[in-house]
């Protein structure tokens, strides 16, 4: 959209879309492995580089602040034992290759167990001093009752690209990494059903998939990283959900080890199985608190050959809610993203990025669609349709549509680039929440008025705080909310927390929408779950990992 | 189809379809209330009426042999209180209204208790003396507290439209009936969520959100009848599922009652909420054994508007395969049934009903596409054009496209006619099946052979077999065999069973794809779930139901 040739001024004048391109988010992802940021986190690192906010180089992991000193209220738990080399010897006759463990029990590997210890937002640093890497379900279940028999307690981390902390070690806990369980076990392109080990990374799953002209049912920034059982041992929601639903929905069977050795083969190809109790639920989103998912076997949709994208200005939040409505109804199937954008967020992109915005005029809310469907025709001439009613409605005030796949990777970068925006003046406080549709956005008008009345928002350089910024997945309710600041400070972060989730738990919203609890929000569980939910959590909870040896401290363990 | 002029002899002169009518299952739940008979079942009701199979008038309920006289080996468990007068008068001073409760303790009510006591297949009969019918969450709480104090057994009933004997007691049970938790409790047309009482009527909520241009993504025969709570208890499948995804994926919410009275308050607005173990799964599918479910929250999509049907013949399962992958591929996001009937389902429906079939020629295989999208003429095209490409390719042989809705309820009559159909003669034995997709109809085949061996199988009045047929949801890899019998026999029952189980359980099948376990199943559910998951099934049991009051003899309790 640089050139302003390639900007349509009017909607009336959008071009027709003739675009046989490959789906946008395969160019999203370059554009996304930019900034590792991408994906919104609850609260931002609480450790700034050496070069000052997030802009430079990220620190090395041995420099960032031990999650034990950060949370002090947290002690180790004097049940679990320490680490012998009894116990170091008993692994290493069990996994044999040298590359299947990490062991820094005598100092003498420091730098190579440190990448397991912390998380990449520098905000999270464990003190485990063993790493295994099983290459096998059974390995897995050794590797788990030998620590259940003697007290070992133990972080599952797939590849470790979580927001919230879940997959690095608090204490001395023994890492148990899945990136050695890697291999794809079967796929059957008439009915779409894939079974993949847990540790095989997103983006080679969906390669995979793409030679077959198929897809993963869920799509998400850091795709190049992360690993499917991590995916779906934190219920991963991303791009796709709004068209593919939840994984809830879309996985059909996985295989776990319970901390006993147990080993849970539910690894069902069948889309219908009236059998019982679906168990495999419990598993995900479970966050490694009750067993490790070792594989899963997951139903892939057919691969889209039409993708459009357009972007557009309204007036209101109700315009948003109300071209929503009418992109459902006339987009219907063919629907497969409806992002909201305000007017803030757009303007602090353009800041940041030094760049222009698609449309000429200003307006309060943008929204950014997508189309994916299998004919490219239809596609554009219902897109084309559904634009002209809602502008003649005046739902629309101003729009474009892309003409190919750079337009559309740039006008999803308006999108997608605003958590990196948001953190280009010092840093940023982010909170990932789903909230009834029509309140979705009053949290973000809120909290604004919250932050001015205490005096901390400002165009001075007094102020910590820049503005507070929305956006989102409208189709999903889910909102991310960024508060811009030029810098951490603690009167920030009182004046956020808990007011964001006291908020959230008003409107019966949850204050985690995407990314689990882990350690960031084990606290406040509460204000998204009721007490008998919460006592009917440690039920099974302590049915499962009776020794609680089970990624501890974290979740709901708390 | 009647008429010769409206059914097209090739594919090639197939007509557009121009119809903007109601979406075909309006007109489908009309065909199906002709014949309760409409879904399938486990087996065969032992009793066929006074006048002869299942073709005359069916039996009065007081007639029915009781399921503890079908199933000898079942006793009435002793440590179940028996309901004493004492009893009766707390519910009575509970629930208050009179039409709340029906006490057949002193044979006063013989006549008004029995529908509660027995099932529509007339197969399953019980004993309970006492029916009750809370109108609120907080008296099902209290009748369940006051139930799990005393020892006294209960059932959950909704429609009592099941098929395999899950929502009639067996022995004394009191059966709770939800049928007064009969209200909406909200709609939001922006994001599509329905929340409503558990004893809500399926088409009465399909109606409701018809007025608002949604639908429950859900649609089975029994809709008249059966209740939206049972449905998410039986976790129904049914005929939306390859479109709209299963009850796992579209349950935002859950509201239950535990045994001990506790209300799980679950009833999430939210399509993403990841703050803990998501427990509502457990009772999707959990058949009232762990509680009842007595509200859902539920993502409902917009109603199409434009729904075309296609029927062809094909000369293989290879082919009916290619072509399902071929649909898959072309009509992709507007494909809503692919239906599969084999050439003697269609030849037994043929003569059943004295009628024509919509294909001049004979085939081995016949195809039912559905096509449900948002514009008429895209949809026609995508269609027109998928059908000339699988006839080009010889994959389709022939075949025809409905012209308008009644052509397209005519069309659905030939596969929705065969459960019919397949008892006509005496009687059918029935199994709902889920298996890999490749080896689907190899049942059937493998079937047929193994009753011929054991010379079952005839032409002549002689053989107590006709024919055993498949067909079914081939899009969910569902299979439906009815074995089609002249009368029922002893040593049909004993060639089926286990036989059919055991070839389901070496292909990893499930011997249940959509009616649950109930009592039918409940001694075979080992072919379909291994010893560990029947374990972990049963700790979650003993969790959630110490005592075993709900719903005994049946699930996995047996």
């Amino acid at each position: 959209m640089a050139s302003s040739s390639r900007v349509l001024p009017a909607l009336r004048r959008a071009q027709r879309v003739s675009c046989q391109i490959r789906p946008a988010w395969a160019s999203r992802v370059q554009a996304q492995k930019r900034w590792v940021g991408g994906t919104s986190a609850t609260s931002e690192p609480k450790q700034p580089d050496a070069e000052g906010g997030t802009k430079g180089k990220t620190a090395p992991a041995n420099t960032i602040k031990f999650t034990s000193e950060s949370y002090p209220e947290l002690k180790r738990n004097s049940k679990f034992a320490e680490l012998t080399p009894e116990h170091v010897e008993y692994f290493q006759s069990l996994l044999g290759s040298e590359s299947a463990i990490i062991d820094n029990t005598s100092s003498a590997a420091e730098d190579d167990v440190e990448p397991f210890n912390s998380d990449w937002m520098r905000k999270y640093r464990g003190h485990t001093k063993l790493v295994l890497k099983p290459e096998s379900t059974e390995q897995t279940s050794k590797i788990l009752k030998y620590c259940n028999d003697n007290m070992l307690a133990v972080v599952p981390q797939g590849g470790n690209t979580g927001l919230v902390g879940g997959s690095v070690p608090v204490f001395d806990e023994i890492v148990i990494n899945l990136s050695r369980m890697n291999k794809i076990r079967s796929f059957d392109d008439i009915s779409g059903i894939l079974v993949a080990d847990a540790g095989v990374i997103l983006e080679i799953a969906d390669n995979f998939l793409a030679e077959k002209n198929h897809i993963f049912p869920l799509d998400l920034g850091a795709k190049g990283s992360c690993q499917i059982g991590g995916n779906v041992a934190t219920n991963a929601g991303g791009l796709r959900l709004l068209r593919y639903g939840s994984l809830h929905g879309n996985v059909l069977g996985i295989e776990a080890v319970l901390p006993d050795g147990t080993i849970v083969d539910d690894l069902s190809k069948l889309r219908k199985n009236n059998t019982g109790y679906d168990l495999k639920h419990l598993f995900i989103g479970g966050e490694g608190t009750i067993g490790i998912i070792t594989a899963i076997s997951i139903l892939c949709p057919q691969r889209s050959q039409a993708v459009n994208v357009a972007y557009f200005g309204l007036e209101s939040f109700e315009k948003v809610q109300e071209a929503f409505k009418e992109a459902k109804g006339q987009l219907s199937e063919i629907l497969s993203a409806f992002e909201m954008m305000d007017g803030e967020s757009q303007i602090l992109w353009k800041k940041a990025k030094n760049s222009k915005l698609p449309l000429e005029g200003e307006y309060p809310f943008y929204c950014l669609i997508e189309t994916s469907g299998s004919n490219t025709e239809h596609d554009s001439e219902k897109l084309q349709s559904f634009l002209e009613h809602v502008m003649d409605r005046s739902i629309v005030s101003d729009g474009v549509v892309a003409e190919n796949q750079t337009q559309a990777a740039s006008l999803w970068s308006c999108r997608e680039g605003v958590p990196e925006a948001s953190q280009h003046w010092g840093g940023v406080y982010k909170y990932d929440v789903s909230l009834p549709i029509a309140e979705m956005y009053q949290l973000v008008i809120d909290c604004r008025k919250h932050l001015s009345d205490k005096g901390l928002i400002g165009d001075e350089d007094s102020f910590p705080i820049i503005d507070a910024v929305g956006y989102g997945h409208m189709g999903d309710a889910n909102l991310h909310l960024n508060v811009c600041v030029r810098r951490y400070d603690k009167a920030v972060e009182k004046a956020l927390e808990p007011w964001v989730y006291q908020w959230i738990a008003k409107r019966n919203g949850s204050i985690s929408a995407e990314h689990g609890l882990g350690i960031a929000k084990a606290p406040f569980v509460g204000y998204s779950k009721n007490a008998t939910l919460i006592k009917l959590m440690k039920q099974i909870k302590d049915l499962y990992d009776p020794n609680g040896i089970m990624n501890p401290y974290k979740y709901i363990g708390v």
